[in-house]
């Protein structure tokens, strides 16, 4: 008797597991899954929205397929002070470039590009980012571009902290984005940054693979050169991801409205409008900058990351605040 | 002791199973996984060249995150004549909004399309079809679209086979979809045609989710309307995803060269070109129509679907023509 019992369990064993590990059961939905958040409201709002939406019978129970997170990523899942990090890679790539482009020299964008004092580098803006994007960035392959960014994100140094810019990622989002997947959430980046510049790290740094990232971009043109036919990078915009930019975006590369939407700026409005607006459960959710000590503290003055809009409404369209000095037990990783 | 094997199996029992059910062991790479294909090179060809990709050691190893297969649509996974159903959905669409539209009346362009001679419907072309499309798609959200397309797809019948479109797929290709998946290949659709258009049904029919789904699309408008922040499809169009658009999309949106092409006219020609140019192993493939009797034999001559350069450049450039009529077991699955 003893044997069957023994040959059916070992019949069973190559069985077993698989199927009593869907995603459902992956991770449980506790405090102790976001161990860098603070016993807060907002963490008890994202494990009570987890819950229910992820809960087979619950009344907004949301279909595996549908679950679709969006992130937008310079102040929500790192830094960007005191100016985004790409623009620190952009003013980088023009040093470099500069004793080849004599005509830049007494040119005030890049001037500015090339100053170490924040508010000058910060003062080109999007507008003029993209200018020095275009002419640093260009000419080349997506593959060449990538074979660029890499060495630069594993060794440049914020200045403030002296570590590289992937040490400043936010520990409670990493966490957040992690649970989010053990749940079966895709989980997809949304930025403003470069497209190709967020990919040639993403995967590594966020665990978001190229095709959930979503940016800006150059125009990418497709030439038949005497080594054969090849992509490249050329000097004018195709699109600007930011601001309504976003939500169009989203709805072009994924099809659907996501079911949550996370950002800190006003440039994330529109995308945290219209994802809210869909039918069913929607999460917004906003990172409010609030920690000079271990961060930075703005918000309505800010030139970078300016939040305004977004605090006005977020009471009214339901949206969860994140007081990044009182939510957040830790900060970076390394704290 | 044995009581203490018994503990010891029953402990194990929830562990086994899952490490070892990778995708690699999920299906056996034989003739048996594409039972609609004849004993042809072709077949030979597919099965090898998965072999060699898939199987750890090989020299030609892909790893699973770099497994991209890019799949036209029309032509390649369903028939497009005697002309790309998608224009026969306009066609419908054009007949229901007539009565409010009598300025159409007379205009060439809606005169064709009213047309139930597939030579007067075909002769639209492209552009004449974006024309129509802009007419008669645009001024709604993706959604309402989708709420349009469904009811067609489902109801709307072939005029030669008198079978919804979504019959006239190719049972090969279904096949060939789902083992390349089972050996941890992500599956794109790289279409013309539209990308809302396909996005209603590709699931459905093909597995193929809307973030895998790729095609021609209209501009999307972000509007804030007095009930919420819409996206509204505007009347121009945004991407034309055909010819050297198709791998700048591929780029866009995947982010990497994709390891496998497949296509079946020169409207993919830069998608394989660009492809099997990539390092490494690449597959490019072209489904040529040779079929009159079960499905319609054409190429050089035809008007749609015309397939010229690429069967110039097939051997040059390596890449496997597929043969329907001798290649092909079964074109449609009900066959």
């Amino acid at each position: 008797m003893r044997r069957l019992v023994l040959a059916v369990l070992v019949l069973l064993l190559p069985l077993a597991g698989c199927q009593s590990a869907p995603e459902e059961t992956a991770a449980e939905i506790s405090p102790a899954s976001l161990p860098s958040w603070n016993d807060v409201a907002s963490r008890a709002q994202i494990l009570e929205f987890l819950e229910r939406t992820t809960t087979e019978g619950s009344a907004d129970f949301v279909a595996p397929e549908d679950r679709i997170a969006v992130f937008d990523n310079d102040g929500t899942l790192w830094s960007e002070q005191p100016a985004y990090f790409q623009l620190m890679f952009v003013r980088d790539r023009v040093r470099e470039m500069l004793p080849q482009h004599p005509e830049w020299q007494g040119m005030t964008i890049y001037e500015a590009a090339l100053s170490d004092d924040p508010a000058k580098i910060r003062s080109i803006g999007s507008a003029g980012m993209m200018e020095l994007v275009t002419a640093t960035h260009a000419g080349m392959t997506p593959e060449e571009f990538t074979a660029i960014v890499r060495p630069w994100i594993e060794t440049a140094k914020h200045p403030r902290f002296d570590r590289k810019y992937t040490e400043l990622v936010f520990q409670p989002m990493l966490e957040l984005m992690d649970l989010l997947r053990a749940h079966g959430y895709r989980v997809y980046i949304v930025s403003g940054g470069g497209i190709t510049f967020l990919r040639a790290w993403a995967e590594e740094v966020y665990g978001v693979i190229p095709q959930q990232v979503i940016g800006s971009m150059l125009v990418l043109e497709y030439t038949e050169e005497s080594d054969g036919p090849v992509l490249r990078r050329a000097p004018r915009l195709d699109t600007l991801n930011d601001g309504p930019g976003k939500p169009v975006q989203i709805m072009k590369f994924i099809g659907q409205r996501p079911t949550i939407a996370v950002g800190n700026s006003d440039g994330d409005y529109e995308m945290l409008a219209w994802t809210t607006a869909g039918s069913g459960p929607r999460l917004g959710m906003l990172i409010h900058h609030t920690d000079a000590d271990r961060e930075w503290a703005y918000d309505k003055e800010s030139s970078v990351g300016r939040l305004q809009r977004g605090l006005d409404d977020a009471g009214r369209r339901g949206w969860v605040v994140v007081d990044m000095k009182t939510d957040w037990g830790k900060v970076y990783p390394w704290q």
